[in-house]
């Protein structure tokens, strides 16, 4: 009998060390303790790009969307061979252009050879996940950089590593602070992934701090919407916000938005780029014309201020911002990679050449 | 009181008129009567790739598979404004790194100067969706393809046009057969809608009908899948199949493929493709050396094929197919829609080349 007994526990033994071997339980951090890059102000409540009790006026979508993490990354440096993730996301209705991924997960860049490497994507099953990430690495130090959900309010992200190795708060990857005020096509719909919205892809590909003030369908230019983008700490804006009001708003809006840029920030470059010109307007002729008109007007204003003598302001024209293949959207509206793609081929450059004249490169 | 019964009745008919001026009725069309391109087999339930039944020897998940809609679309002649469809998919749960548009959704195209062009996409909402793909159009007749989900079983298709306009079937938007057998990565995942799959992609920049025999990770070269391929009427056969077996199956298997296809066709081209290679890999390093495995067992079958007299097979390898700034993937494994597009730079010409030779261009 006992040793039967012994058996048993011989057996469980081994069972155990086999199954340990195979499911490593990862040990969690939270990424509040950890570097939080991406971040509007540097004092709101976590994963909040803005605090709107602190702006009473603003408009209650865009108060909602300020909830969102887009563009937001926890900065970290570990030696674990697995990165894990825990998130909860809301349940509110995952949106149909986009992945699952992009609007509720995450995604993982490790520096390489001095640049930011995709490694892999945080999977969201449910209102709360846990995902592991990559595995199976060397045991080197990296420095790692997690993207946090573009299109809902993210809580309690924590990062898990193998028992044994280390982790501590990485370096702010990227420097200076250019605000991006814009639609959901600056918010990251319909990107892939986190990662691939076109202001992270920005900070990766010049080490500038690109920051998302992306707000879906309400980056309208409401007083109270412009108010905030002036108060906000940068060192230059693009307002990449054509897409959402009407001709009528731009016409009424721009000026105040870029006059109150303007007063808070004597000398920084504010830079308005015209609306993507929506793909299934080449069809639509009512959405064509009104993408037309909208353009028209904000090119109007844009030179109405110059004229005033409103200086260090530019303008970045649509012409080839989606390509000539007509293929660079998933629905007509939200550029999908290939559509950021050539996005980024005309606004890097334009901007880098704004900004090096400004000193801020 | 009749003057005030007469107001209702004139207030009434005001409302009504408004209303049929912003929603008009769609008059719907059965999809079964247009007609279908993409189709693997003629003759098969209507948006099934192969009808199972026939092939009782095929894994469970091949054949699930198969009742995937992928590649298939629409082909229709109309001069309606507005193009709308309704369509179901089952409950199956939904791919975190796809759209739902792209899994369970539509897209159409419409020629424009002898080139087809994105117009709109159609939403999913529910097991069963009605959808407006474009509205506002002029009146011109147009050639339409509306795509397909790619990961889902639909039924019940239909398009709807504008009370008074007209619809017929189109004709075959595509000529010559080019099949292509392979994983996931054929059947679309993760394209951000059914026409940027890189078959459909292929079709639409060739004019020659490329095929999609996508089959999810279930693309392992099995005997009786084998047989099936072979039995399709083509004429080229492209295998991008090495991504799912092990290095193992595809030391085991290749050669049979091969020989089994080249018995029914003695002379179409058949083009091995290696596997991408999977961006996660570069961090994981189990998966960089199952992939490497995969590719160099590949290339070795290939090669053990030609010493033994096989004619007109060529082989393609996976170098550059993904470019090299390693974002053309939305979970490391799926090329998005920047990474389909590398692809096809690599693919298309190498393909076209070898149809050229053959005289099938």
């Amino acid at each position: 009998m006992s040793v039967r007994i012994a058996g048993i526990f011989v057996l469980q033994i081994v069972f155990m060390a086999k199954l340990s071997a195979q499911v490593k339980t990862p040990v969690y951090t939270k990424a509040s303790s950890l570097t939080i890059t991406g971040k509007i102000f540097p004092h709101t409540t976590e994963f909040n790009r803005v605090d709107s009790a602190e702006y009473p006026a603003l408009p209650r979508s865009v108060k909602r969307l300020l909830t969102h993490s887009a563009g937001m990354a926890i900065s970290f440096v570990t030696n674990s061979s697995t990165i894990s993730a825990k998130w909860c996301v809301t349940d509110a209705a995952p949106y149909t252009n986009m992945t699952s991924i992009a609007n509720k997960g995450l995604d993982l860049y490790i520096k390489n050879d001095g640049k930011w490497q995709f490694a892999g994507a945080g999977r969201p099953e449910a209102r709360c996940s846990e995902a592991v990430i990559v595995k199976n690495m060397d045991s080197s130090e990296k420095e790692c950089l997690l993207y946090l959900p573009l299109y809902d309010k993210v809580s309690d992200v924590e990062i898990g590593i193998d028992d044994g190795s280390t982790i501590k708060a990485g370096a702010e990857p990227f420097r200076k602070r250019i605000l991006i005020y814009g639609s959901s096509i600056v918010q990251g719909s319909s990107a892939s992934r986190p990662g691939m919205a076109y202001p992270a892809r920005l900070s990766r590909a010049t080490g500038l701090n690109f920051i998302n003030m992306g707000l879906s369908g309400s980056a309208k230019m409401e007083k109270a919407a412009a108010d905030l983008v002036a108060s906000v700490d940068a060192d230059a804006f693009v307002l990449d916000c054509i897409p959402n009001p009407s001709p009528e708003e731009i016409k009424q809006r721009t000026a105040y938005l870029v006059n109150a840029i303007r007063a808070k920030h004597p000398s920084a470059p504010i830079i308005l780029v015209q609306s993507v010109i929506r793909e299934h307007g080449y069809f639509d002729q009512k959405v064509g014309e009104r993408v037309r008109q909208q353009n028209e007007n904000a090119r109007k204003e844009f030179e109405l201020l110059q004229q005033k003598g409103v200086k260090n302001i530019y303008f970045i024209p649509a012409d080839q911002l989606l390509g000539d293949d007509h293929e660079g959207t998933t629905d007509g509206t939200h550029p999908n990679d290939i559509g950021f793609d050539r996005m980024l081929q005309v606004l890097k450059p334009a901007i880098l050449d704004i900004l090096t004249k400004h000193g801020i490169l």
